[in-house]
């Protein structure tokens, strides 16, 4: 099947649909299209939203999506893709995100395209399968792309790496330990979101949150999500700010709103956008060389050969370092 | 630095705590040492435990390591190492999990050893030092290895791998929604553990584990952690059972050792344990093959190519594809 490359440029929703099951299953027809397309991009928005189970993440998404299309401080519209990735449902197969509750001030919209994503092997590849999705969505021209991560792990982190801004979910009353608010998790967060705020709880959640983030920056003051000199020649720099939220009643999401877009600004301001982008494109490339030379390997090596290899590892006979020696390069290593 | 493996043979602790940071750090020393400890290694049972934030893992891992050293069943104790894994923390670049309380119960005791890891890079390469930590503690004679991994996504999945036996921890009241339970995370569970089960809402997880369960064996019947026979000529099946525990008070826990002993014995009763093995060495020899492959690309391209043709990317003159193409093959993708 082949993709129309020009029908994509032209906004054809059918020809999108198409190209994005293409790459997800990384077709050669798929790959081509996004060469062609590649110089189209790089115009978009790319927001990462992550955060724990049980945060309604999918929620604000939606809400940050709608808010978006129907802004309330007088700026256009924007046209929004979501890409919903779920890493953690590797055998399910399906792109379908059980969770996800479609909303129906969304549907119909034709602004809008929201994309679910299951893992369907390595992690690598996911986030490689990802990065494709967001190329699509950018060359279409979506203006704000929502890259939303069910999980809070080191995929979740690896994922957020594809995005210029990343918002990290909260909500109060998530289990009772620290686990639950992860250091590394704080270290990606360029804007915190405590959803669900109108539950018990929500001060004791932003005040752990605000300690974490005293710890990070000591000298941090009151003011936040806006771009404070540094003092002296240093560049202006960012304070994380804490947003409350109430997705379920869309409270506080245009407040969360004008924050992307201050630290956008800030981005473009201070010349961190095109540092972000290289590191982003860095990471994109470097999953696509892995990829291609585990392809090249393994197409230069038989069946018969890897299980005797293996056979030998299982009789203890190789170690696995060994056994990677000889599949490599044919030999045991000293 | 040199690693004395005859030491690490022979028990001494000192010798294995230097070789563990060989391992951890890919040090040339800790990859040769590996290569000799290896042929001594495959006794130990690998049991995985995984499971969300907020589940109280790390106080049941403290709690199993204990009862394998103070068995309740007559019989003879077993020598018992931890390996703590935390995949969410890839910025931390220390050992030590800040959540993780020892158990004054277990200092002091030679017949454990506790060992605490953080990524420090990539996911492939977490899983790979944790394979290597695992074949130390073989080598070493400890008979029971636990790996407990801090989240619930496809890093847990993909180390979940690595062990013989996993146990999925679950909790009353972790969230509000059906994401706290991981329908891929139940495929991989050999057992279930509810902990915190002096808890209001116990019941309720505990059914909704029953009906994923039923959902996945709808032909199960009432009798669990048992080795059946699945009617005709077919092998025994196993029927993931559930087990309540509260680990704060040990409570539960004999109970679950003998169900970690029972599947280790279906394992070897039906040949499973032979083919898990083989599944598990086969992954770490990808691993080991691909963290190769990488680096003999890496070896053989100088920064000025690479960031030369990065920079093309940035520019947009070239796609991520068409970049690694040049930087695999020295020229451009067709």
């Amino acid at each position: 099947m082949t993709v129309d490359v020009q029908a994509v440029l032209a906004g054809n929703r059918l020809a999108l649909s198409r190209l994005l099951s293409q790459v997800e299953n990384d077709t050669l027809a798929g790959q081509h299209a996004l060469v062609q397309l590649f110089p189209h991009g790089g115009k978009a928005a790319l927001i990462g939203v992550t955060g724990a189970p049980g945060t309604g993440k999918s929620s604000l998404v939606n809400q940050i999506a709608y808010h978006f299309r129907h802004p309330e401080d007088g700026r256009p519209a924007r046209r929004v893709a979501v890409v919903a990735v779920d890493p953690s449902s590797p055998f399910s197969g399906g792109a379908v995100l059980g969770d996800r509750i479609r909303m129906s001030a969304l549907t119909g919209d034709e602004g809008v395209f929201i994309r679910s994503m299951a893992s369907r092997g390595s992690l690598g590849g996911l986030a490689r399968t990802t990065a494709g999705v967001v190329q699509a969505f950018d060359a279409a021209g979506f203006e704000v792309i929502l890259i939303e991560t069910v999980g809070a792990g080191q995929a979740e982190v690896d994922i957020a790496r594809l995005a210029h801004t990343t918002l990290v979910v909260e909500a109060p009353g998530l289990g009772d330990d620290i686990q639950a608010i992860k250091a590394g998790i704080l270290e990606i967060a360029d804007i915190l979101v405590v959803n669900k705020a109108d539950r018990p709880g929500v001060e004791q959640t932003e005040r752990a949150l605000r300690n974490m983030l005293q710890l990070a920056h000591p000298g941090r003051r009151d003011f936040e999500g806006v771009t404070i000199s540094g003092g002296g020649e240093s560049e202006p720099i960012w304070l994380t700010p804490i947003q409350r939220t109430v997705a379920t009643e869309g409270d506080g999401v245009p407040e969360l709103l004008k924050l992307i877009d201050a630290h956008r600004a800030h981005l473009e301001e201070t010349g961190d956008l095109a540092r972000r982008e290289r590191a982003r494109l860095t990471v994109e490339v470097n999953l696509l060389v892995e990829s291609s030379l585990v392809a090249d390997w393994r197409a230069g090596i038989s069946n018969g050969q890897y299980e005797e290899v293996l056979g030998m590892v299982f009789e203890r006979r190789l170690s696995p370092r060994q056994a990677a020696e000889v599949l490599i390069h044919g030999e045991e290593a000293s």
